[in-house]
């Protein structure tokens, strides 16, 4: 794969995405690592006008969930094994907090590995981070059960557009050596610098009508009251799924 | 990549992992895509004998995590930005679940491509699951300040062994058409008597004196009684970085 060039597709082809090219990435993927091996994941397929249409408010109805030929739902999943082990005078005992964080990372690793692959093969996609917005939209659209839970979803098709490649904070940003280094003003200077020097960023904090980039994620994108209301909704979801 | 013969690698040889190879790897995965592009984790690269003598106890005395010429933490973390708000006139709101769900998503879909792109250059990885079960230790080890949090953990170097490669459920336990298909006892029996049947699961079941290998799992591995105790751990945790 070449990494240096993916981007994120939202315009897809009316070219089919094949059954059997997408079973076989979903099968490749399930080479990650996992807990114990035991693959606390599942994936729903979502090829059908409808599931979509019943998916899309999930989503914000963002256009791409009704126009790709296949919308993937991943989620963390301790029923499989929990049935497994009721079936083999076992006693289960997943639903708490930490198998639901055990759950959501053998989904989320998963879900990369897929990503990877897919997008080796020319696909494009685009990773929607609504799905933990709104779960119990998506858990009814799907028919999610107790132990179930959905942590990432995916658009797939081919590409019909080359968007450019969107800029990266340089790893002085991210990596610390040994310890955790704790940012200063003059470092944040040097980080972020280059990311609002950009001619789109200048842009887009201008139309937003704001005085930087970072108060268009505060004040419009990721607002504090969103957040929270959003985190209730998150936690109310986990109560429902038998997480906490 | 061939993702069909990775498997994970415990044991490494004395060969040193180039800083500039590893720092290449970090920077490469960072193209995977992130929320709003705000790349929401940190890494945290231990080399120095001591520091990884300090991770080793919360990751129960594991011998990679001495052994490895690089530990890798890999963080949760909305600091950076939160910081880089504080610095441009902006209210961040990001002290609550719904913003930790955010970052560890974004941390682990790096991780694995990470995991992917060093496994392609034929660096052998452990994965340590162990990262969510006492992260006070590690946050203690590292220092990690508040609005982060320790979410993965990779052990790296060049393999010194070729472990056989694991089994996997096949598509049919993990793949749902449309809907949730709740699995009944025949499926239980498809998907797993494959697995049950390994020579070395059978061994497994006789060696931990149990009757199943489901109760391997949840009499040993992953007991219902560790799980709920490493919940009220991973609450903790979060509360003190500042999460919930």
């Amino acid at each position: 794969m070449d990494i240096h060039t993916r981007r994120t597709i939202r315009r897809y082809s009316d070219e089919e995405v094949e059954p059997y090219h997408l079973m076989r990435l979903l099968e490749d993927a399930s080479r990650t690592q996992t807990m114990g091996n035991l693959q606390l994941y599942s994936v729903i397929v979502t090829r059908s006008k409808d599931q979509k249409r019943a998916l899309a408010p999930a989503h914000f109805n963002q256009p791409m969930v009704e126009a790709a030929p296949v919308v993937l739902t991943i989620c963390a999943d301790v029923r499989r094994t929990t049935k497994w082990a009721q079936c083999r005078q076992a006693n289960p005992g997943f639903d708490n907090l930490l198998s639901f964080a055990n759950a959501a990372t053998d989904a989320l690793l998963y879900t990369q590995t897929f990503c990877n692959l897919a997008e080796a093969d020319g696909l494009g996609l685009c990773y929607l981070g609504t799905t933990l917005y709104q779960p119990e939209a998506i858990i009814d659209a799907l028919e999610l059960p107790e132990l179930t839970f959905p942590v990432a979803t995916l658009t797939v098709g081919w590409p019909a557009e080359e968007p450019p490649l969107s800029d990266r904070l340089s790893t002085d940003a991210f990596v610390h050596d040994e310890y955790y280094l704790d940012p200063a003003p003059e470092d944040i200077d040097r980080f972020y610098r280059p990311k609002e020097f950009l001619p789109e960023n200048c842009e887009f904090v201008r139309i937003n009508g704001k005085k930087t980039l970072a108060q268009v994620y505060t004040d419009i994108r990721y607002t504090r009251a969103d957040n929270e209301a959003m985190s209730v909704t998150l936690r109310q979801a986990l109560h429902r799924q038998g997480f906490v």
